[in-house]
């Protein structure tokens, strides 16, 4: 597995908060992780290192009571200089963006609010999720932001990036393991009406350090994320719209990426085994790193910022429209098609299960409910009809 | 990917019958393989090679109006000598186990019954799936058989049977692909009270043919399979005399077998990721050739035998037990532990996905409905946390 998925993975979860999911504890009779916890557990904590298949080693976080003003290391964090690395900066702007989503989608429920679970590691970074279920319009919205200080072996770390390493004449230095940051929101918005789309974002940062014992080797950094929805039914003034924002977001920076990333968004979102997309698109990108860094932080700024405004309209506009059992049937059924690409495709997602990450953060991306059928076909010209085929045959759509 | 997860997968599902899951068909315009057929498609079809990321590979299967009287080639078929091989005595048990779990579902279910898809392949092999959706009593049974002749490189051959080949002085005969034959039946039972359990069961056969290169190399044969069960609420006597029946099938042949295959199962059908199983067990055992082939296919053909009387007497009790939409919540919950084991950790399903199978074949063993609440945590001493409890720590219930 590329550094790149861990990064991507690192950064759409925040790792599992109690020890229960290590299967050396099973065979205890004890249920305690299991009991309902109102306030953080008092016990004492003992900081380990997890596990990981995956090569990459990261600490057990600790739940907090309230949120941090930073989860950057001390050195990385908001006074002087360090307040206006890019790590600061990214962080700062992802927990706003989290605090703006969250605000306007309760707002738009009109009724359901946001559960909020705040972690720490002992030696840096954690996270807030935040999840509101069974509200007045979202059946499940989750709004995840994290901040990973972590360790991945030389040879994960020249896989993802063996060329610069590489190029840079360093490839005989023997390297040792390589200290990484990373930090991004993440984001899934399942609403009840069928005919209100579901939506996903995500947007990350990833920085190494440069390598105690080969000090000379380049520091790396990229940014990766984008923004798709999810209808069930196509209104093309909705999906036009949506577009239309990414690609307005796009086009400030350069016209080359709304092509480029609405081209990857698609490629990316595809249930290999179905021969579908799981959804209608937007925009995606992965490992970027070859502009300017500032060019790219304000890029990534300006997409997470661009969410409420592509996707809150549509809600509006859908959330009260009436609806029959076969239109939600058939939502439910395109859900269950979400549940498919995620368990199955996504690199976060099948990252974060197999390196014992926080697994409800990883796994609020799935719907409340969602719905299997043997065989089932969409009448031919059928509004059904009509969205499995543009998520069969992506359609430029402005 | 060991050879041992291709043959578990090669039965388990049934290849695509449209090319529609090929990725590179999608960007035509039509949505030809969408439509509702009512009759097989009269246009003919050219049998190809489905090419496989798993080095397995198996000729695209044609849709039969009828089921063939066998899916064996000729000389492994019905007639003399051959009517009697290890192939053809496979078969016809499980079609014959299949027409029986068949009945006795439709019987007890009071009104639902099975669709019936049949295919069969240019060169020999096919399959009969077999769904009842939305019956009485069940939400989703399928009961498929499927019957393979496909070929796998000498490596993967190796990979799975590598100490009986090189352990047999061929190591260094330069061996070609290697001709394969797997059958089997696979079944997945959802009923519809929370209080009826889930029953899967698999039971298969899996044959090499000598390789053409190295005609010296030995033919390996090997079974695998099981039968365990999922409810959402314990009912002791129902969870004691599903396991006394499988003790009883096994104790038949080995007083070893009970114990050996019953931890197997607990073992196999862990989500690691949620540090729980997905049920309450059974029976799985996988690549079993150290025993005496003929007792082996008579221990099969008693598991698979076993099925019914294990099964309905436990549906006959509880299918009718009132329920409230707590229960049925749960009940939805515990089928979305169901789809995450299914889709992220079943050999057969996770094989099946990624070599282009037949996916409704492939993914019928999910259920109608699921549900996924966020950081859900039943009560203490509940009849959930109960059953939670026994997913955690596996229990010697007879």
């Amino acid at each position: 597995m590329p550094a790149a998925a861990a990064a991507a993975s690192l950064v759409l979860f925040a790792p599992s908060r109690s020890s229960s999911s290590s299967p050396r504890t099973l065979r205890r009779p004890s249920l305690l992780p299991l009991r309902r916890a109102t306030v953080a557990p008092s016990r004492p904590r003992i900081p380990r290192l997890v596990a990981v298949r995956a090569n990459v080693a990261i600490e057990k976080e600790t739940p907090e009571e309230e949120r941090p003003e930073t989860f950057l290391r001390a050195a990385d964090g908001h006074h002087g200089a360090a307040s206006a690395s890019v790590r600061a900066r990214f962080e700062r702007m992802i927990r706003e963006v989290q605090d703006e989503v969250c605000a306007a989608i309760e707002a738009a429920d009109g009724g359901g609010k946001f559960k909020e679970d705040v972690w720490s590691r002992p030696g840096g970074g954690g996270g807030i999720s935040r999840v509101l279920q069974d509200g007045g319009v979202w059946e499940k919205a989750g709004v995840n932001v994290s901040v990973v200080y972590g360790v991945m072996p030389p040879e994960a770390y020249r896989a993802a990036k063996g060329e610069a390493v590489s190029g840079n004449g360093n490839s005989s230095v023997k390297a040792g393991p390589v200290p990484f940051f990373a930090a991004g929101i993440s984001s899934v918005l399942h609403p009840k009406n069928p005919f209100a789309p579901t939506l996903h974002f995500n947007y990350r940062y990833f920085e190494t350090d440069a390598t105690k014992d080969a000090p000379g080797a380049p520091r790396q950094w990229w940014f990766g994320g984008g923004t798709d929805f999810t209808p069930a039914y196509i209104f093309e003034e909705d999906v036009k719209h949506f577009h239309r924002v990414q690609k307005e977001a796009c086009d400030k920076f350069d016209p080359s990426f709304y092509p480029r990333f609405k081209k990857w968004c698609d490629d990316y979102f595809f249930i290999k085994h179905r021969g579908e997309r799981r959804g209608l698109g937007g925009i995606f990108f992965d490992d970027l790193n070859d502009y300017d860094q500032e060019m790219l932080l304000a890029f990534s700024t300006e997409c997470a910022r661009s969410v409420v405004g592509a996707y809150v309209p549509i809600i509006e506009r859908r959330k009260d429209t009436p609806f029959t059992e076969q239109h939600k049937a058939w939502q439910q059924l395109r859900r269950g098609r979400y549940v498919e690409f995620n368990l199955v495709y996504d690199r976060g997602t099948t990252f974060g299960l197999k390196t014992g990450g926080r697994i409800e953060s990883i796994l609020v991306s799935l719907p409340l409910t969602a719905r299997w059928e043997y065989d089932h076909k969409p009448e031919e010209g059928s509004e059904e009809w009509k969205l499995l085929d543009a998520c069969i045959n992506p359609k430029e759509w402005i």
